[in-house]
C-alpha cells in the first residue's frame, strides 16, 4: 500500500476540510489529490458521510479512469476531475463542492464579475461559467463532457491563475497545488459569490473593479513581485 | 418493551438530526420511524424541546391514530404522518421541519422548479405544493386534512421518487425509506430551496434545468444503471 | 441575599441563553426575570460581555426604578423593562435582542403580517410595529417613552397571547411567563421575521395567512382546547 | 523581548478574535495593536492561517515602516495600518476584515446610512464610504494610499467617535482604543451592515433614524452624561 498513503491522506484531509468549511451538505461533494509521477490521483468513495471517511476509503485511480486500488466505488465526478488532471498542466488536486452561493451563479449561469479586492486576490477578471452541457456530451460520457466543456472555457487562460470555474446549471469545479489548496479556492470562491450577490442586492448597477486597483491585488499576491504571505 | 424498542431509536435519532442540521429551533419540527410488520410508528412527544428526548419518550402510535404505548401525548402533527404512512406504500419514515428557506417557499404558496443538478439529484422535476387548505378540511381534522393534500398533490407520482412536498402556508414534509433518510431529505430540500431563492436573486427569468441534464442526474442516482452511492 | 436568588438564576440564564441563541453580539441585548410578590426584577448588567455573567451580577431593580441590591449599573433598558412589569399583567419575563431580521422589521418601522402557521402558532395576527418615538418623549424619558409606545401598540390586545413587538428603528422586544420563555419568544420572532422576508423575496404580493387557518393554528397551541405540549 | 510582548498578546487574541467571530475566513483579516510609547506596532505576519498565530509570530513594525522585530513579514496591509496610527490620535488598535455585508458596501461604493439605533449606538451619522483609489496612488504606495483615502475621508471628524470606514471596492477598516476593541467594532460594522441591506430589502424607501433619536442613542453611549456600561 505504502506508495499511495501520501495522496490517500492528502486527498481525505481536504474532503473533511469541505465538510469543516460548510461547503456541502450530507454526502454532497467531493475532492481529490494527484501524484504526477505515479500518475494516479486519491479520490472520495461515492456516497459516503464525511464522518465515515479515513485515508483507507479513498479511491485510486489511474489516467485512464481504471481503478488502481481501492474496494469502494469512486465519487461519480470522477471523470470530471480526470480530464482536469489530464489537461491542466501543474495542478495537482480538483474539489467539486455544492455551496450555495457559487450553485446560484451556476444555476443562473453566470460567470461573476470582478467586484471587489477579496475577488482580484484569487484570480484577475471574471470568474467564468460555463454554456449548458448538450444532450450529445450528456449520452456520450456526462462526466468527461463537464470536464471538456470547463478545459474549453479556459482556453487561453492559465489554469493555476484562475484556479476556478462555474460549471452552468451545476456548481463550483476548482483546482490548486494540492487539493487542500483546491478545497481552499472552493471556499474562496463561495465567499467572492456571496459578496458578489450582496453587492448586486445594494446597488443592481455596481461597476466592476477599475483595471488598476484589480492588477495590483492580483500581482501582490501573485505576481514577480508579490509580497503577499512569507517566501517559500 | 423490547419489540418497539428499534423504532423508538430511530425516531429518536432522527429527531436529534433535524437539530443538530439546524432545521427546526425551539422545539419545532418531528420525525417518525415506522415498522410495517409491527403496524405502529414512534413519533416524537409533542412540545418537548430536542435536548430532553430519549428513546423512552417516543410516543408509539397506531394505523387508526390510537397511542399503542407511552406517557406523554405525540406530536400535534401526528395525523398527517399517519395518513402518509397509510397513502404512500414502501416508505418507513416522515420529517417535518420549520426550515426558513423552505417554508418561504410554501408561505408563498409555489412548488420549486428544478433549476440545477443538486435538485435533480433528489428528484426529477419541480418540488410541488399543495393548495392551501379549506375552511372544511380545517373544520373536520385539519391535521388529517393536511396528509390528505400532500397525497393528493402526489397522485400520479411514486412518492419515493420524489420524497419531498410543501404544504401552502405552512411548511415541508419529506419522507423516505427510514426516519433518518427523511430528515437527510428533509436538510436536501432546505438546500435545494435557499440555492432556489439565490438563483432568482441573480436572475429573475433563471431557466429550469433542461430535460437532458435533469434526467441524467436523477437517473445516475436513482435509475436502473444508478452508479452513485456504493452497490448494496 | 437568599430571596433574590431565584430570579438571579433565572434571569442570568436567559440571558446567556440569549447567546446560545446567536440573537445579540457582543454585549447587545438584555434579559430580565420579575418576581411580583417581592416587587423586583433581576436584568442583566449594562455593557457586560455574556461570558462574564452570572447570577451575582444581575442588578435587583424594583418597581420605582431602584436597584434594590447590586453593584453595577442595570442595562440601560431598565425603565422599558419597569413599564412593561407595570403595565403588562401576568408577565414574568422580557427581553430585548438586536436580532438582524427583526431589527430590519423594526427599521423599516413596519408590523410582520401572518404569512404562515410558524408564526400563528407564536400569534394569531401582524407582529406590531409600535410609531417612532417623538422628541418630546426622548427628552422626557427615552427608555420610559420606548416602554409606553409597547404598552399604547398593545391596547385592547392580551399580552400574553402576543407576546412581541417591534419598536420602530429600534428594534424588538418580548416577553413571557418568565425569563427564559421571553428569551425563546426573541428566537421565535427572529425566525418568523426571517421567513417573512425571504417569502417577500419569492413573491412580493404573497397573501396573510387565511383566517381559518390562522385561528386553527393559534387555538391548537393556545386556545381552550389546546392540544400541542404537553398538559401541565 | 519583553518590551513588545503586551502588543503582541493583545495583537494575536485580537486577530484569533477575527476568526471567532467570523469576520473573516482562511487567512484573510488583520489587526494591529499599537504601543505609542514604545512607536511601534504589533500586527499579523502574511498569509499565515489563524491556527498557526501565537504571540511570538506576531510582528513589530516601527512608524517609518520598518521591521523593528520578528522573523516574519508583516501583513500586506501594514502601511494602511500605519497610516491610521501617525494621523488619528489616540488610537491604539486596527482592524481590517473581510466580511461579507461591509465587503459588500464597499463593493457598492456606499455609505451605510444610519437606519436604527443598533448603529446610532455605535456612531451618529453615516458610516463614510472613501472614493475609488486613483491610479497614481495605487502606482505610489497602494496601501499608503488606502490609509490617506480613509483619512482624507475623515477630515473633520474625531476617529473614535466614528472608529469605523468602508474603503470603496475593498472593504472595513475599523479601530479603536486596543486592538480587541478595533475587532469588535468590525463586527458591530457587519452587524450594522446586515441589517441596513435587510432594512432595504424590506422598504427600499426607508427613511433614516431622525436625529432626536440618533443623538440620544449617541450620547446615552459615548456623551458626557453616558450612562451605559460600567463607570470607569
Amino acid at each position: 500500500m505504502g506508495r499511495f498513503d501520501a495522496i490517500r491522506e492528502e486527498a481525505c484531509a481536504a474532503n473533511l476540510e469541505i465538510d469543516r468549511l460548510g461547503l456541502a451538505i450530507l454526502t454532497w461533494g467531493n475532492a481529490s489529490a494527484f501524484d504526477p509521477s505515479l500518475g494516479v490521483f486519491a479520490i472520495k468513495p461515492s456516497g459516503l458521510a464525511y464522518g465515515e471517511l479515513g485515508p483507507e476509503s479513498m479511491v485510486i485511480v489511474d489516467l485512464d479512469g481504471a481503478v488502481a486500488e481501492g474496494k469502494l466505488r469512486p465519487s461519480s465526478d470522477t471523470k470530471t476531475h480526470l480530464v482536469l488532471y489530464r489537461s491542466f498542466a501543474g495542478i495537482r488536486g480538483v474539489c467539486h463542492s455544492h455551496s450555495p452561493y457559487a450553485v446560484a451563479w451556476a444555476q443562473a449561469g453566470r460567470g461573476i464579475p470582478c467586484l471587489g479586492t477579496t475577488h482580484a486576490d484569487q484570480t484577475a477578471g471574471e470568474i467564468p461559467c460555463t454554456p449548458m452541457i448538450g444532450p450529445e456530451a450528456v449520452a456520450r460520457d456526462y462526466e468527461e463532457g463537464t470536464g471538456e466543456l470547463i478545459v474549453e472555457t479556459f482556453r487561453g487562460r492559465k489554469p493555476l491563475e484562475a484556479p476556478m470555474a462555474l460549471v452552468a446549471g451545476h456548481g463550483p469545479f476548482t483546482w490548486g497545488e494540492g487539493a487542500m489548496d483546491a478545497v481552499r479556492n472552493a471556499a474562496a470562491l463561495e465567499e467572492i459569490a456571496r459578496m458578489a450577490l450582496l453587492t448586486y442586492r445594494i446597488d443592481p448597477d455596481a461597476a466592476p473593479l477599475p483595471d488598476h486597483v484589480m492588477r495590483k491585488h492580483f500581482e501582490r499576491k501573485h505576481g514577480p513581485g508579490a509580497y503577499y504571505g512569507q517566501p517559500s
